[in-house]
């Protein structure tokens, strides 16, 4: 039995197919390449059975992952996490089905874990030495000390409004940082610019293969931990949109193996109003997005001006007879209290966000009533200290409250 | 099948024992309560393989656990976290057997959730309805963020120096804060006083007879994940000592089951060299400590002058032949940088302690040649983001690196 039943890569535009035993970027067109896998034989050889008595980390789903040899796995623990009931902001916004699956229970608190655990190994196993890449924070966190941990070298370049916590992670991981005054889209012409120059392995969002595979084991998890029966819609913050194309491909390829039946769930495209080209170009039916200016919002993982995967997403969202939607920091930031003191579950910006636009999709009739929903939580409030503001006075040894 | 085979509850001093389907605190003598578990007729009912299958968390466990009706548990998905095995840096200190439980990959990022998760859930089985406790920070995050999942009302009182991240948590969980000028003691001395003014149930560290229970399943859960072989070292942080308390009672707990055999663990309390009085009662022999005056250190969770439970802790080492050993702020923090580069893990620096510890006691030979290790890291490096500094020139747009 194979570790993996990766075939090749090939490119979603023009169709063109690479080895995938060989060291790749993007293909010769610039679209991103993706993974393939030999499904009908994995199909004879795997029951979802078997699964169940596995590790409980992403690395179950080996067979639909491209590392080949096992002592490749560069792991943390990662994945296998929690998918929790919300029956309280559920019945607050009239979704008694509202499911979350956080993403914060995971190295490095944020699912940016499950690329750099997948990037990093297949990295490895293709002999790379020394990788680059920018980031709004947490990629680079978790790219950092998963290289740290498969002994890689790698080179980091951060915007200087990126959530000072991650700066902490990248330096203490021993990567080389540099903080930019400028966006993600700045950092990456810089790391464009070291790339060639250096010859480093460039592992910017999408220009290496590996890391949607990484995060297509959220979608994997998600059909397993609900008992291979998929929900009806599912909500994801969007920057690059990784995770909602790795979703995607996920729930495809079980359709492929015959582990999950029916109509995909409709995937939602949750984006910030100050950063929202994924929203403008779903409403205007078009198959790309338009770099958006000026971008700003306080979800900062989702600060992404132009995706290079977008046409990806979109044509998830179209597939799937999803949407697009843009929520307000304020509402952001409302919604993140709400979800802390119903539930008990301290979520990112990012993943407050799918909450809201629950909510309103809700309301607007969008969901209808009792499907199940599932909102992505993509990391831990604690990385964003600033979120929550606290005015309490201090007392004196002696007082009485 | 019952879903809890708890008995009753005991005092391990004065061998009292309580009902404990009725609320209770400390013993009339003043010691703690343990849980007793109706082991035998459990042993006769489930086996080690029946484990397997069941969800990644904590109750997986639920026999050995306190809470009778499963409608009680209250979970964000807490436990079943990392096994690491750790080749870099156990290669560094000539300990090749070296691993790491790391309880930052849980829910508030701090083992504290596993006391918070089963305490919790028990005091809502109980019928409490607002609960109160001083904090050094991550107990206090879990406990809020845990009631408010539950419905219950706390109180939480912190130090002022305690971790401001921990601070944020408690706020955004609605839970009714208090910042002290002061150390946990004179936080404790608040809450003691406004238990009887307002009637509140006391959640102090081992006031309640519970949490102990939750963190006992980091003891469950090194036996399953080393397929019920036990190490030959296990190394915890110690503060107030429920950590080692508990993964002492399970490792007795699955002796008497059957589960597990030979010498228990000898087990290291690791304390910091600004408040080491569990070190000082056992180099003097003693079977408690004494209250340590003007204690400081960087590794704030474990900064506690004196534990109600020493005695507990003081008895788990001296029947295990273990130790207990004291480590300076200096080394902790080049320890924690060392962990990170090497093994890509950012560890808190309650944790990074445990690693300096087994590095000197394999020095000193304590550690035998090959034997097996376990360091227990209690929390997420990034919830105390002034122990790593960062110094790093900002570049402009268009600069090369």
């Amino acid at each position: 039995m194979k570790y993996s039943y990766i075939s090749h890569l090939y490119c979603p535009k023009c169709e063109t197919t690479y080895d995938h035993t060989k060291v790749n970027q993007l293909c010769e067109c610039g679209a991103p390449l993706l993974v393939a896998y030999d499904l009908e034989e994995l199909s004879k050889n795997l029951t979802k059975a078997e699964l169940l008595v596995r590790t409980a980390s992403l690395w179950r789903y080996h067979e639909l992952l491209p590392v080949v040899d096992e002592a490749n796995v560069v792991t943390l623990g990662e994945g296998m996490t929690p998918l929790l009931d919300m029956p309280s902001i559920g019945a607050d916004m009239d979704i008694p089905n509202l499911f979350m699956k956080d993403e914060g229970i995971i190295p490095t608190g944020s699912f940016k874990a499950r690329g750099a655990a997948v990037g990093v190994s297949k990295a490895k196993e293709l002999g790379v030495k020394e990788l680059a890449m920018p980031t709004n924070g947490n990629a680079g966190a978790a790219w950092g000390l998963y290289s740290a941990r498969a002994g890689l070298k790698s080179t980091i370049v951060m915007p200087v409004d990126a959530p000072k916590i991650t700066r902490n992670e990248v330096a203490v991981s021993g990567a080389n940082l540099h903080i930019i005054n400028g966006l993600i889209s700045d950092a990456g012409k810089v790391v464009g610019q070291a790339v060639k120059e250096y010859e480093l392995f460039d592992a910017s969002t999408l220009k290496e293969p590996y890391r949607i595979e990484g995060k297509k084991t959220m979608g994997l998890e998600i059909a397993e931990q609900m008992d291979w029966k998929m929900p009806d819609v599912i909500l994801y913050p969007t920057g690059g949109g990784v995770g909602i194309i790795g979703i995607y491909k996920a729930l495809t390829e079980l359709k492929e193996l015959g582990w999950v039946e029916g109509k995909l769930p409709r995937l939602v495209a949750v984006q910030a109003e100050g950063c929202a080209p994924i929203v403008k170009a779903w409403q205007e039916g078009k198959q790309e997005s338009l770099f958006w200016e000026n971008s700003s919002t306080i979800a900062f993982g989702i600060n992404v001006p132009k995706a290079i995967g977008d046409f990806l997403v979109l044509d998830a969202i179209y597939k799937t007879e999803g949407c697009a939607i843009a929520i307000e920091d304020d509402a952001i930031l409302q919604e993140q209290e709400k979800i802390a003191s119903m539930e008990g579950a301290f979520v990112c910006p990012e993943g407050a966000a799918t909450f809201v636009a629950a909510r309103r999709l809700r309301k607007s009739g969008w969901i209808e009533d009792n499907q199940v929903v599932v909102a992505l939580n993509t990391g831990m409030g604690i990385k964003y200290p600033e979120t929550v503001s606290v005015d309490v006075p201090v007392i004196e040894k002696g007082d009485k409250i």
